[in-house]
C-alpha cells in the first residue's frame, strides 16, 4: 500500500476506491488525468490492464501507482470501476465488478442500448442516472459532443431532424492509430513508403470513411449507426430522423462536426446563439469578423465543447433549419471526462 | 523561337497558340501538365507570369519554355488564353486578351456570374459554350467536382435541395498554402513552434472553417456563397436551395464532400448507383464490404471524380433523399483540367 498513501492523505476517509480498467490505453490515460484535473475525491486508485502492461507504474497526483493485471478478483473493495478496454472486456468483467459491489461506468458500446443501463451525458440527461443495474454507459464520443451542443436547443424547441457530417480524429481508434498518423505523416513528408497497420487506409494528408464495418443493407457504418441510436436515446427522442456521414480526418484527438438542425417551427438565429452561449459544458466560438470558429487545435486538452457558425440553413427555404459547427476533445468530453462527470453525479 | 520548335513539330500547323497567365502558380503548373496529359494540339505555348517569375523556364513536352512577364502586349497572336492568376489580374487583362483576338478561359471568380459569360463544366453544361463574349469562366473547384457527380442524377430527376459539408485541400489556397501545410506539420511532429503566414489558422493536424471572408449578414463565407451561386448556374436551377459548410482539412490537393440530395420524388438507391456508374468524368467507388469509398489519396493526380457511399438518407423519413460522398483533384477537375476540357470543347 506504500504507493497509495499520498492519495489517501489527500482525500476524505470515506471517499471511494476507484478502479480503471484499461488504464494504459488512450482513454485510460485520460481517465487518470481527468480524475486529477477535476480533483475527484477517492481513497485509492487501482489501475487494471492486460498481463502485458502489468508491472508498469503510472503517475497519479505525484504517486507512482502500479498497473495490475485484470482478473476476476480485481474488484474486491472497489466502489467505482471505470471501464475503457473495449466491449468484449466490458461484457465479461462488467457483471463481475457489479457482483463484487462496484458501480460500473462503462466507456464501451457493450451496454449502451440496454434498457436497464442509463446512457448518460450529465449536462443533457443527468436525471437518468438513478434506478440502474449497477452499470452506467458512457456514450460514443460523437454522440456525447453532439448532444452537449444540441441540449440547450432541444430543451426549448422540438428538433424535427438532424443532418451531420463528422471530422473525426485518430484517437477514437486508440493510441496506436494516433502514432500511426504521426509516423505515416512524417514518412509522407520525407517521401518514404509507409504501410498502415492499425487503420485500413493511408492517413497522411488523407481522409476516409470511418473504419467501422459497413452494414451491407443500409450502407451506414457502425459508427454512424451508434451515433444515430445513442443520440436518440440521450435526447429521449427514439424516432428522431438522423442522417450522418462519419469521416476520419488527420487530427490527433478532437472531433468536429457540421450539423444541420431542422426544428418543428422556425428558431431565431439570435435566440439559438443566446441559448448556446449559456449551455452547460459549452463555449460559444462564433466570430464572423475574425473568421474564428470551433477548431480541433483549440478544444484539444480542454473540457468544453465549442460551438459556432450558427446561421440559417440556406438549404431549407422553410426557415426551420439552423446550421452549426461543433468541436470537442474526443478523449475528454468524448470519453474520459464524461465518465468522471458521471462518477461525480453519482456521488452528488 | 528556338524553344518553341519541338512543340510546333508535334502539332498540326493550324493548331492554336495557347497562353497561360499565372503559369508558375499551383494551377498554372497543372495547366501545363493537363495540356500534356490530354495531348492538346497547339502550335506554341506562351507562359505568362509576374515580373518576379519572368526569365525562368518551365518544361513542356520536353522543351524548356521561357516564362515571360505579363503585359498589355502579351496577347498578340494568342488564340486561347488560360487565366489563373486571381480575379484582379483577370479583370484587368481578360478584356485586353479578348481585344487582341484571344478566347479567354478564366479560372478566377471575376466573370463567373456575368450573364454573357458561360460558366462551364463540359460534362454538365458543355452546350452553353456557344454565343459568348470571348470569355468562358471555369467554376470554383467545389462546384466543378460537385456538379460532375450530380449531373447524372439531375438529368433524370428533379433535385429539390442540397446539403453539403466539404473537406477541402490546401491547394485551393495556392502552392504556398500547400508548403505551409507540409512545413507546419513537420514542425508539429518535431515539437517545434510554427507560425502560419499564408492561412489564418494552424493547419497541422487541424481543420478550420474556410478562410474566405464571412458575410456578416448571413454568416456564410465567400467560398460557400460561390458554391451555392455557381452550382445553381451550372445546373440551370437559379433557385435551388443549397446549404453548405466549407471546411479546410489537412489534405494537399484533393477536395471531398458529404452531400445529401433531396429529390422531388423518391429515387431508388440502385438506380442512382447505375446512373452514377455511367456518368461522364465519374468513377463509382462504393465497396461496402471492403469499406472502400472515395478518398483524396486515390483521386490526387487523376482526372476522374470519385463518387460512392450511395445510400438512403436516414435523416429524411420521406425517402426522397440520398447521401453521397464525392472526391476529386482540386487542381485538375477542380481547376486546370476543366479549363483544358473547355478549350477542347471550343475546338470541337
Amino acid at each position: 500500500m506504500t504507493q497509495h498513501s499520498p492519495i489517501q492523505a489527500a482525500d476524505a476517509a470515506n471517499a471511494p476506491v476507484v478502479a480503471i480498467v484499461g488504464a494504459t490505453g488512450a482513454v485510460g490515460v485520460e481517465l487518470i488525468r481527468s480524475l486529477e484535473m477535476r480533483n475527484f475525491p477517492l481513497s485509492s486508485l487501482r489501475l487494471l490492464a492486460s498481463a502485458r502492461s502489468a508491472g508498469r507504474t503510472m503517475d497519479f497526483r505525484g504517486a507512482q501507482v502500479p498497473v495490475e493485471e485484470l482478473t476476476e478478483d480485481s474488484f474486491a473493495g472497489v466502489d467505482i470501476a471505470l471501464f475503457s478496454a473495449g466491449a468484449t472486456i466490458s461484457r465479461k468483467f462488467g457483471p463481475i465488478a457489479v457482483a463484487a459491489g462496484a458501480q460500473v461506468i462503462d466507456n464501451s458500446s457493450a451496454f449502451r442500448m440496454n434498457d436497464d443501463v442509463p446512457l448518460v451525458v450529465p449536462e443533457v440527461n443527468g436525471d437518468t442516472i438513478g434506478n440502474q443495474s449497477g452499470i452506467i454507459a458512457n456514450p460514443n464520443c460523437v454522440a456525447a459532443i453532439l448532444t452537449v451542443a444540441l441540449a440547450p436547443l432541444h430543451r426549448k424547441h422540438t428538433i424535427r431532424r438532424l443532418n451531420i457530417a463528422t471530422y473525426q480524429a485518430a484517437s477514437g481508434a486508440g493510441a496506436a492509430a494516433m502514432e500511426e498518423l504521426r509516423q505515416g505523416t512524417l514518412a509522407a513528408i520525407e517521401g518514404r513508403d509507409f504501410t498502415p497497420e492499425v487503420l485500413p487506409h493511408p492517413y497522411a494528408f488523407n481522409i476516409f470513411s470511418h473504419n467501422a464495418d459497413v452494414d451491407p443493407e443500409t450502407g451506414y457504418n457502425g459508427e454512424e449507426l451508434k451515433v444515430i441510436a445513442e443520440t436518440r436515446r440521450i435526447l429521449a427522442r427514439p424516432d428522431l430522423p438522423v442522417g450522418i456521414t462519419c469521416i476520419r480526418v488527420p487530427i490527433l484527438r478532437a472531433h468536429a462536426m457540421a450539423v444541420t438542425v431542422e426544428f418543428e417551427e422556425p428558431v431565431d438565429e439570435a435566440e439559438a446563439r443566446a441559448l448556446l452561449a449559456e449551455g452547460a459544458g459549452l463555449r460559444l466560438v462564433d466570430d464572423r469578423a475574425a473568421n474564428h470558429f470551433p477548431m480541433p487545435c483549440e478544444v484539444s486538452g480542454g473540457e468544453d465543447v465549442h460551438v459556432g457558425r450558427i446561421r440559417r440553413d440556406l438549404g431549407d427555404p422553410s426557415g426551420r433549419s439552423l446550421a452549426l459547427f461543433i468541436a470537442g476533445d474526443q478523449l475528454l468530453k468524448g470519453a474520459a471526462q464524461n465518465a468522471v462527470q458521471i462518477a461525480e453525479a453519482l456521488r452528488a
